[in-house]
């Protein structure tokens, strides 16, 4: 694997695992009030995007990466509609 | 533009704009407790390497969006430094 593609997936590591603390943090307080649900509709929608736009390209980086970025931010999404 | 492109821009500004909101409401309410300062520090971190991964690849969709989402996502990280 290149360095290019490396970093890719260091990015992606990054952008994905940074929803993983505001998920945790939400299971524990059950306080979403701060968190904003338009965020998380339009984030979702997006996420879903460039998965697409990923698969066409064959830029598997940016596809694995938005795929658990959207598992991720859509758990958040769901917790913000039950704790919201 | 052919419609990938199209797509990949759409996906952009999906992701982009969605922090928008975000950083409105921290800026009304003054509030950040439910916000996770991780998420926006690892997140921040993330964003920048997608630039980086974009220019090298000549991806301009990637690059834009991401540099737009890091004006954003620096901001949330700022306003939650401040008012965390």
């Amino acid at each position: 694997m290149d360095w290019v593609t490396t970093m890719g997936y260091l990015a992606g590591i990054c952008t994905t695992s940074a929803f993983l603390p505001q998920a945790i943090k939400i299971v524990k307080t059950k306080h979403t009030k701060d968190i904003s649900l338009m965020m998380y509709s339009v984030l979702t929608t997006g996420i879903v995007l460039w998965c697409a736009y990923g698969l066409i390209n064959h830029d598997w980086p940016l596809v694995i990466a938005n795929a658990i970025t959207l598992l991720l931010a859509g758990w958040i999404l769901i917790l913000k509609i039950r704790f919201g």
